[in-house]
């Protein structure tokens, strides 16, 4: 079966980070929808109230992770200073997000997957961050 | 390694028809993701004047595919008017770019991929649909 | 002080519908960030279990809405089909997003705010979907 | 005519920071608005590829001012470590993406237009930035 990153894997430019850049988008699309899925089952939940700040965290790193997937995806005429940024905003967002993730993961099976894909995700912005001169 | 559709798997709503959604939230996370690299590859095309139609529409089919995941994603609380619609359009927008991207097929490896990946999700969409009362 | 539709007014291609595109691009502007944030007022309610289906709704409402402004402020190469499917959508989603505001419009003002901007979207949407042949 | 900001003036948290980030969120919408607009305007250009880099940046300061904008929108337990960086990469998103707008300002009246919708992005987010502690 065809795959998105099939797309990469044939684009015209294929630069010298290409494995870095493949698994931070994967691991950002990854985390996106662990993000957004565990907002939607905390909210499902008979203790939502409990959950406000988990939720909102989900969200946010949801939103962080789109953009940083979407900018790194892109592979014609980069400019680096503002993806670094975004890399170690998107960092910032899964360690904030899987924190709190971990702090349920006892109570929600959502919740533990969800902050082992935010850690995921973390580490390999945080490759990539460093592959960057 | 944890994955997204882990968090909709434990999720605390379990529909009958999950594993349709599954399919098609990773479809159109695939097809979302071909659809904005193939725009990038056609921009980094020496020829890009040739391609305008096809990066317009894989930015159109990206951002469908997007809104047709997320809404599908979430378990809590759905309606089905808007939802059902959503995933027409998401028919018919992965269909138009899939054909244009599928006449360019032998010059561009990349939109040969694209194209297959928006078969791939039509196809999901259209299961789902399907499914919905 | 510039605005985003000053790049829409100066865009090489000026189609004879440009009113109703801005007017439409416009309204799915404030009814995604007016249904967004509808979902987070609604989150630091004490009573936030009582707003499941609000909440869900209004993310729905918002990625659809960002979608079709997306897809409607694109003038170079259109295709009707998907545009006119994604509006369709658009309008429904709307719809249901505003009748679930409306209900709680006496307790919460910004669901009441809320509500009118999903009614205003859903008009524009509408005046674009019957001036498309 | 109501407005997305009703729903945030009316949310349950008021911020002391209120206007300040009303005038990021409206910054970034028409920020997000301008850069995809002028992306499509310059794909409608005979001279499409010399304006590559044009439109790549304008795509990702789209992502990035939409991120921006979702993240600071949301008023219900903010975290702000994840928040000042992402604040940080829209800066500098806007400068990157307003500094090659400004180079074809003679050329094309949305590029003028789209750079300075840029600088007014850039200099809320530089405003916001200085106010959270």
């Amino acid at each position: 079966m065809p795959k998105g990153s099939d797309v990469l894997r044939t684009h015209p430019h294929q630069p010298s980070t290409m494995d870095l850049i493949i698994a931070t988008v994967e691991a950002c699309r990854e985390c996106a929808l662990a993000c957004s899925t565990c907002a939607d089952a905390c909210l499902a939940e008979q203790e939502v109230a409990e959950l406000r700040e988990c939720i909102r965290l989900n969200l946010d790193c949801a939103d962080v992770c789109t953009a940083t997937g979407a900018v790194v995806s892109r592979l014609t005429r980069p400019h680096r200073t503002p993806m670094k940024t975004l890399l170690q905003g998107c960092i910032e967002a899964c360690q904030t997000c899987g924190d709190v993730c971990a702090e349920h993961a006892r109570m929600h099976v959502y919740c533990k997957a969800c902050a082992e894909v935010c850690r995921d995700c973390q580490r390999a912005c945080h490759a990539l961050l460093n592959a960057i001169p």
